[in-house]
């Protein structure tokens, strides 16, 4: 099915009702820290629906997890909500008691100004881990971005801005679908770069199959109607397809949390998953409009990953199991050599059939087949067949993986089970960006 | 115990009855290939010894297993074997049927050239993976390398160079010891480099704590007499101790083997490793000594591993079994963010709980404490205790890890479980060596 959606210009702040601010507070403590001072990357922001929203959340599977995604995970699963406050410079992650204070605290604050109860504010943190949140700051950020809340695009875009961390650019992507004849929009805003592969589950319990290890933060407004089980339901859905699906460094961060707030003002008929015989049409293309929604800010992160050059797909068909697909999958876009050789744009196969043979999925030589794509996947240039080099040349293979974007299919032929990694190579700028950290307390990340 | 040997000048050869050579016979295929052509680094090597010897082997885990690895681990679990071939430049893996019949085709020759059984010769290969081994020249190679076997010091070392892929320095160690009053001596030579996470059993069957994943090929002599199960136990549990704890990049490569040869020369009464009531002292300090020989040999490949700038032993206290201590200590000593960290001079203990957090381990942030010391591990400096930042002061961990070998101390206080890895940072340098391969073959190594 090609969803019925088209992409249109905007941010978080494009579907109906929902108002954004995005300040500079100086939570790095860089500066004397005079609320938005010229020049200065913004790094406090307020997202605000005008009536309650469904609300939905998924969290780090992280043992080590920020007081933010303490204060946020069990507010997630309540049935409404109606703000989340959001910080860079400091992820207030490993930080004891006195940080699930601080954590509350922000969520408080917001939610007097903003005249709401606690409990309907969430609150999302990225930045230095183990460093107390200036408090101070903190409070005058959020004065002025509740001043400042608006649902104009710039609104957004400073909210987009106030969460980067290492990104180079801000993440942004909005679409407009219709529902039973109403329009309706999914707007969705994320930072990404390094410390990705998020494992997030809406409980903090791991879910079967494990993805190891980002700081990612998304958020996603829609005016839909949909009834809170479900929304949860399909946000959980879209972000096994998507955010759980990229690595950059297989490091998992502490704060990754992906938050959907759904407010209804569209006035479509609501959305339950199943209305009527079997699944209703109508939940079914919000599902895949939400999917794509959440797979171009995965892509967006993995493409501005810290120092990367390539964009690589790998796909994994053919395991025992979707649980050996993925690690098959994951194995392969972990490798720190696979990962090297992409970046000199070496299409080096050995490299690959190690990392397979090492990882916990079953993988028997004489069966691998192995290839190359553009990212349409249409024609595949195979570089083994049957684990045996094929006639394809080596110069023909290195002109698709000098492309700065690619799939890598494998074909493990002991089974139906397939899954998909969204990954990029490992540079030297990776290296340097991240070693440069030393009295720079911001490379902490969380 | 402190062990009662003495490490001696020497090679492979400084035990009784053991000989070796090293020659240049164009594996790679570089030039004309004619025999050992001047400044080429010799790269075919045989190792005999006079009498038949006691034999152990444990080889790589990786499903994707190299043809030397299936000719040579059968005839490691048979008790006596006399002979191995080595080669760089080329690791006879993934090259199917023909890969299979050349290395039993190298054993065959060299058994012929020295008069043994084909059974008693072993191989091990290291370098290029997917390409047929050039037997023309392995032939030539074999005649000169058995014409040129000798038993001095030189010898050992000529066996040493041929063996090194991306190594910059030949790893060889010998040691003095006595055997209810007989002098024995036990001496060992590796090569490691990249792809390096072993994970090494006597039968390919992956033991139960499954290390991820190098190629290293390691030798060990002695001229010890021993009962050949007990040297397969005793070779096992070094190994166990030392290169199966070591990670330089987490690749577990397709050709790891170790392999040991006790030839009885020095006279001593057989060891069995329970010869009279319990263990036998004498048991035990061979197994001290040879425990000595590979952990120092691990350590060699660590340091000397591509683009390595810091020799870190993680130690990790208190889990609540060694599985998750095992568990804990890999996801630090293989983040991306924390060997990073490393390279820069960086004690950043952020990344490495969040690394911890991560892990297969049971992990409780509040009851972590984490340090660094010299490698003589006695005075730790805490950064954290009880998952708090400590009032040691960041410039002071920074001296330490500022140093090129020190250790990182971790308690969990969950349990009683401890573990070991020896690890490194990762560096520019090891990304621009990995991708700097397109069109050199000798960097899909395997």
């Amino acid at each position: 099915m090609r969803p019925p959606f088209r992409v249109i210009p905007g941010s978080i702040t494009a579907p109906q009702g929902f108002h954004a601010a995005g300040v500079f507070c100086d939570i790095k403590r860089l500066g004397t820290g005079k609320g938005s001072e010229k020049g200065q990357k913004r790094d406090l922001a307020i997202l605000f629906s005008r009536v309650p929203a469904a609300v939905a959340g998924l969290f780090t599977t992280n043992q080590i997890c920020a007081a933010p995604v303490r204060v946020s995970l069990p507010r997630a699963q309540q049935p409404m909500a109606q703000a989340v406050v959001l910080n860079s410079g400091n992820a207030n992650a490993c930080t004891g008691r006195r940080g699930l204070l601080d954590a509350q605290a922000m969520t408080r604050m917001v939610a007097q100004r903003l005249g709401l109860p606690d409990r309907s504010v969430l609150v999302c943190s990225t930045g230095r881990i183990g460093v107390p949140m200036p408090m101070a700051n903190v409070k005058r950020g959020i004065q002025a971005a509740a001043d400042l809340l608006g649902n104009g695009p710039e609104n957004g875009h400073h909210l987009a801005e106030a969460i980067m961390t290492s990104d180079t650019r801000p993440k942004e992507v909005a679409i407009e679908l219709k529902l039973g004849g109403k329009p309706v929009c999914i707007a969705g805003v994320a930072k990404g770069a390094g410390m990705i592969q998020p494992g997030m589950s809406p409980s903090g319990e791991r879910p079967p199959v494990v993805p190891l290890h980002a700081t990612m933060l998304a958020l996603i407004t829609t005016d839909a109607a949909i009834d809170p089980p479900w929304l949860k339901t399909a946000l959980a859905n879209s972000v096994a397809s998507s955010f759980n699906r990229i690595t950059i460094d297989g490091d998992m961060s502490t704060n990754d949390s992906v938050i959907a707030l759904a407010n209804g003002l569209a006035g479509n008929a609501h959305l339950t998953g199943a209305d009527g015989p079997g699944r209703s049409r109508d939940s079914a293309v919000f599902q895949a409009a939400l999917d794509f929604v959440c797979l171009e800010l995965a892509k967006m992160m993995v493409r501005d990953g810290e120092g990367v050059s390539r964009f690589v797909t790998v796909k994994v068909f053919g395991a025992r199991s979707y649980a050996e697909a993925d690690a098959a999958a994951r194995a392969v876009a972990n490798s720190a050599l696979v990962k090297t050789s992409w970046c000199g744009g070496d299409p080096n196969w050995g490299r690959i059939l190690d990392a397979l043979g090492y990882s916990a999925a079953k993988v028997v030589e004489e069966k691998v087949d192995m290839g190359y794509s553009l990212p349409d996947g249409k024609k595949v240039l195979y570089s083994l067949k049957g684990g045996q080099p094929t006639a394809t040349s080596f110069k023909t293979l290195c002109t698709l993986v000098a492309r700065p974007e690619f799939d890598l299919h494998i074909h493990l032929h002991l089974g139906k089970s397939n899954a998909v990694v969204y990954t990029a190579d490992l540079t030297e700028a990776y290296v340097d960006f991240n070693k440069g950290s030393v009295g720079d307390p911001s490379a902490m990340g969380g």
